[in-house]
């Protein structure tokens, strides 16, 4: 992988292997993807914390990875999961963490 | 949307409105998010060339958007589209980009 060009990490796109809704977007670096490898679980660097996070650890909501794809000039990758626990990925209580159309937020 | 994180940018993951298949990850500064809102076709900013570009502007391969969804932190867009051109979004010819399972490549 190429973790050159964001300072050490890559973008991870998470999908639902079952329905294919994109459900988050998190950032590995070289640990956490093969932590997340290792594990068989979604793991991320965190970059406000500043360190390794495996999703869902303390609320139970793990990720159980089906596959991974890396993109066509290895800068990126994109994790196939099952979701577990309650299957709500996003803090807020949502399944996914895009359930709000752009417009109607009255951002730009 | 927050483009603090990431000096300016946001990841736009891009997703096939029909087939739900995950097509590429670009980033968009807010001029690119707008020109991609104002033409309805997915427009980037090249971190390589430094400059704001619309997908397939020079091979037809347009992206159509459908809809973009923002995440719960207002730092990623997803951005669903169709397909124009022959569809083949991949600059190597692939319909995606996530063409190679992660094991294949031998990466890390």
């Amino acid at each position: 992988m190429d973790y050159s060009k964001l300072n050490g990490l890559v973008p991870a796109v998470i999908q639902d292997s079952e329905t294919s809704e994109v459900l988050m977007v998190g950032f590995m670096n070289e640990q956490a993807l093969a932590e997340t490898e290792r594990t068989g679980y979604a793991t991320f660097f965190s970059r406000s914390r500043g360190k390794l996070w495996m999703k869902g650890e303390t609320s139970g909501n793990l990720l159980a990875v089906t596959s991974i794809l890396v993109d066509c000039d290895d800068d990126t990758v994109l994790v196939k999961v099952k979701r577990l626990g309650d299957g709500n990925v996003c803090h807020t209580g949502q399944r996914t963490c895009f359930f709000r159309e752009l417009k109607e937020t009255g951002q730009r």
